[in-house]
């Protein structure tokens, strides 16, 4: 493909910048991949498995005459890497974000950006439980959507460009406006989140009693919930600080869910049980359809296997 | 393997029966497999596809002369089949079923079995989202728990022959009284349930609104919901009437959690989330080491694969 950015820097070298890193390669469209890690370990780490052409030592030496800077940090450290970079762009370059939440990022990135520098927020949604510089991978973003939300000056062209860089890491690109994609995010995403984080927690204040059965027996639904409840923590603080609105909107509408089919459990309401349960198997099968998942048994998990 | 039972009889040939038909082939630690479903349809595709030596079209005509009866239907159903059947089993026999919920089925079966024949309630902790004849597989059940239930005047014999049996089909065995069952359920499996479903229906419910968003940008947790979320909707609906009081109680300790990060999340309290969302991922490590799921990026999903 053609190289698109002669120069990005990647700011936070963890899960996604480091995926974003390996597919970059892959897909050969930059020149040269700059990083940089608050935390020395992760820098030395970065340097040490060639993650970037180069790994320096502060932010703003990363952006030096970038083309591309991506902000690859949680959502609550975004506006700080922003003022500190804001004086070291270089004029024309485009500065991105993969932050979960897309409405307090521009609110806090924005303001700190030169004129002549160009917005484009976005947002991959690919992950894994996993984090840190040695746990991306090339494949991550590969048919997974990236959502890419320009302000209003955004400039067409570098839309366009980060667009096709997005598309060239693999990704299914979608363009949408930054509220509209936080209440979206608050139902597919956030709120999930909370709830699995919930579950597992509250299985942990039992496991106190029977915590090897409930890890013997997690294959039964509990499983799932673990692994969307092992992502970063400080990752999702701020996702739930920073998306607060719509966050409570849906927790709000969940409970009240809820508390109505608890009362049809206790009531021994067996149509309200069995009628809700039919209508949600409608949704599945269109993930499936959409390619968003696998309809492979377990997954396509191997049983027993530990890798 | 040596044979253990010289004729099984499946009552019942929905996803756990046909995995049951196909894993016990695999052992070869059966003589005769005979079926019998009270769909004539599902005896049609039974018949078709050779899941059974012989289908037959009565419960009593299927338990005639079976050294081992299984009953593979919902939790709800297993009363009047037992009723059904109980005249006709052989002394001697052993009848086992496979519901999710042990108390429940213990009070409603274990009447009707006459003197001398051996009950020896089980539950396999297995299964995907698919249901039907056709959905079976061999391994399902490979490196999976099984938990045997024994009554109180189970027959020791009965007891170690139907473990063998599980033991066989691939699966991991545990002993355990009905009461603990039932409670370690309601954590690991029958609450994560319901709340998947309630997560699903409020995303359904909005879904009038943004149907495609939801479903195309659900590579973010909410996927791994819609599949817990797909399971049987009756077999789900007896679970949840038949475990009662073990679930009502779980769903209120989640509730309260619940309640705690929403209140955390509207007074902006970080540090109660961070710390919560920190503590769960341990478990999630246990359930690795237990090699009761794979570490692997998206569970080894190949991204893009409708299969």
């Amino acid at each position: 493909m053609a190289q698109i950015y002669d120069r990005v820097a990647l700011i936070g070298l963890g899960h996604i910048a480091s995926s974003m890193s390996h597919a970059m390669r892959r897909a050969g469209m930059v020149g040269e991949i700059v990083g940089y890690a608050r935390s020395a370990e992760t820098r030395e780490i970065a340097s040490a498995i060639g993650l970037c052409d180069r790994v320096v030592d502060s932010a703003s030496d990363a952006v030096a005459d970038a083309d591309l800077v991506v902000l690859c940090v949680p959502v609550g450290a975004m506006e700080a890497v922003a003022r500190e970079i804001g004086p070291a762009l270089k004029a024309g370059a485009t500065v991105s974000d993969v932050g979960s939440v897309k409405c307090a990022v521009i609110d806090a990135v924005g303001p700190h950006l030169p004129e002549g520098v160009h917005f484009v927020p976005a947002h991959p949604l690919a992950g894994t439980e996993h984090s840190g510089p040695r746990s991306g991978f090339a494949e991550l973003f590969d048919n997974r959507y990236t959502i890419i939300t320009p302000v209003k000056d955004s400039d067409p062209v570098a839309v366009a460009q980060l667009d096709a860089l997005w598309q060239g890491m693999g990704a299914l690109t979608e363009i949408m406006d930054a509220e509209r994609h936080d209440r979206v995010l608050a139902v597919t995403s956030h709120t999930p989140h909370l709830i699995a984080y919930t579950m597992v927690g509250v299985a942990d204040d039992l496991g106190r009693v029977s915590e090897s059965e409930v890890i013997k027996y997690s294959a039964t639904g509990f499983r799932d919930f673990t692994r969307i409840a092992a992502s970063d923590p400080t990752m999702w603080r701020d996702v739930f600080l920073n998306n607060k609105e719509a966050t409570l909107e849906i927790l709000g509408r969940f409970t009240e869910e809820l508390f109505a089919l608890q009362r049809a459990i206790r009531r021994g309401d067996g149509d309200h049980l069995h009628d809700y349960f039919t209508r949600t198997r409608a949704i599945r099968r269109g993930i499936i359809e959409a390619g968003q998942d696998t309809d492979a048994p377990n997954f396509g998990r191997a049983p027993g296997r530990k890798d």
